[in-house]
């Protein structure tokens, strides 16, 4: 695939300028082009705004809508449940956390779920968002069924990321993880370069392992069988069950505390919304104990981790987030690289918004990718 | 191995009579008892009643302390801390339990961090309490270094386990994974057995797959290097990273939110105690809507997940804690299988301290496990 990079401010520009041309408010573009971008920043090109279009014809579908705000449905000083009514997922993901976070400040904790919501972009954005407010975040959310139970042979649960973050020195704790063993994306990425699947990702539409991610794609969307392995693989013997109680645990703090619907629902039922469920949680430590303490606890402990010994042929441990981290700098710097088809997907939807691309971005060129 | 078969409510009573010779009162005696119990009657037979002898060389070492108390540091309405002044886990994680449980009851939820402990047993007893009390319970639990970071070779987690429960019908929802591939006890197993390990469970000092676990159980207390890959794998294709980012949440829940020690420092304090961390969580999710409704969806939900289509040659889709309540109703009218060099070390105490086992438990034979 070819790349350009282009710099990350004409980028916000212009994607806040087109989400404004789908109808939402100044802050509301600002927010959702926030929590793509940082997705791109990050280097998970698959949840940035590649997603734009995807986006758009939702919105045109009447699956998003883009006059919907998040409704509180029932809220105590340490909870509250929101009802999305169909609305970006990115908005009602903020407006969630928020309330997480100061609830956290002002009870030492707050957990909010979502029902009814839409795709919301990476989950760590959610998490990263208490870990700024100096707390403990935690983020969850279900999605379109991709995950098949142990022993099964049809997708049951979604890809169910998991994202937790807290503050350390000289990088922040930020884990996101899916708890497949790949995201749908990576199977994609297989296709889109006609390469065969490593055996151990996904199982085909008898619940067998397959090597081609064409099958997969074109099997899960209309339920005919297969999908992603949870993490641990397929058979118990390498801890199988393990992700599939974690994506089974995602759907628990997600559709069934929110009383929305589980993956194996989630964007089947037609114009009313994909169903979507969210989970958020802030935690304000001082309740254990003193916050700098407990942080430099935490920087000691992420740099024993990174200096510990290396395997042979191995030349860094990471800890989670610091490579996001990094990626993000760099990124800021020298510009994101923009896959040729994302590119011309917007410029598309600039011209029928009468949205000249070229006074926002410019390409240069990059190494392919 | 030999394995006899022995009747629950005839071990239950000269366990509670053997803890009491140990020193703990007649109704701690009976806490540690069942937490261990309820691990061999779930058919997990290394957090059983095997461990009586490692406890008591424990208890004679100065590891854990008969006469200590878990003491409360620091108190809210939602959340505590405790130090549990190297007292026996078990007691701790009990009492620390049900304090979260009394605060989800009044506050929505609960969440009490425990520092300075011992081996607690299995984490789904804890998860399990709330259960039983309708709440969504969760515990973890840090532990002796043993899982490597993804491209080290030295054991610098504990197994750190995550167990999650939640009321459901005909089973509760319990899950009880340790982030590794697998736990220590199988690379016992493997080891009493004589078998090669499979590859991909755990690596040597030079941080390559290993399939001997008599070299894994050699290095790891000498801390020579290698020991137990974390879930998912030792690379980052099959989502190592992820079982990695998972024992380090861990870590963060237990270790650094209760200023307490990492698991890469655990059992290295000498006789101050092996200074083991726990968390436990409580949830009232009647804070989110009708507790009913909310459960049924649940139980629902597992039931369509046990009824989704087998893969090819699989009979049966399981559900987390459903194997093990099937074992605990199977193992209360049958008896518990007990290998005998377990029974061979309880007659041994039981000699020391003048009780007659005979009179307590009777074996039966059984197949070979």
């Amino acid at each position: 695939m070819t790349y350009s990079k282009v710099k990350y401010e004409g980028l916000k520009k212009l994607c806040d300028i087109v989400f404004e041309k789908f109808g939402f408010s100044p802050e509301d573009s600002g927010t959702i082009t926030d929590v793509l971008l940082l997705s791109d920043l990050f280097g998970i090109e698959s949840h940035g705004i590649q997603r734009l279009v995807k986006y758009y014809s939702e919105i045109k579908n009447g699956l998003i809508k883009v006059d919907s705000k998040p409704k509180i449905i029932k809220e105590t000083p340490v909870s509250a449940i929101l009802d999305a009514q169909a609305g970006m997922g990115q908005l009602a993901g903020r407006k969630a956390m928020n309330m997480a976070i100061e609830k956290a400040k002002t009870s030492g904790m707050g957990m909010v779920v979502v029902r009814n919501s839409n795709h919301y972009g990476i989950a760590g954005y959610y998490a990263k968002m208490a870990e700024e407010e100096g707390l403990l975040g935690i983020s969850m959310t279900n999605s379109p069924a991709v995950i098949i139970p142990t022993f099964g042979k049809d997708a049951m649960l979604g890809t169910n990321p998991i994202a937790i973050s807290m503050p350390a020195k000289p990088y922040p704790f930020l884990m996101d993880i899916a708890t497949s063993v790949v995201t749908r994306g990576k199977i994609e990425v297989y296709n889109k370069r006609h390469e065969p699947l490593p055996l151990g990702l996904a199982l085909d539409k008898n619940g067998e392992d397959t090597e081609d991610p064409y099958d997969i794609l074109y099997n899960l969307p209309k339920k005919l069988g297969g999908g992603l392995v949870p993490l641990g693989g397929s058979k118990e013997l390498t801890g199988g069950h393990k992700g599939y109680g974690l994506a089974l645990a995602v759907e628990i703090f997600t559709a069934i505390l929110s009383g929305g619907i589980t993956g194996n629902y989630v964007t089947l039922q037609g114009s009313s919304g994909s169903g979507t469920c969210h989970y958020f949680c802030a935690v304000d430590y001082s309740i254990f104990g003193d916050k700098n303490s407990i942080e430099d606890k935490l920087s000691e402990y992420l740099n024993e981790l990174r200096n510990s010994k290396k395997a042979k042929g191995a030349l860094r441990i990471y800890t989670h987030g610091e490579k996001e981290i990094e990626s993000y700098k760099d990124k800021m710097e020298n510009g994101i690289p923009m896959n040729e088809v994302t590119l011309k997907e917007i410029d598309e939807i600039c011209k029928y918004f009468n949205i000249k691309t070229s006074e926002y971005i410019k390409k240069f060129p990059t190494d392919n990718i």
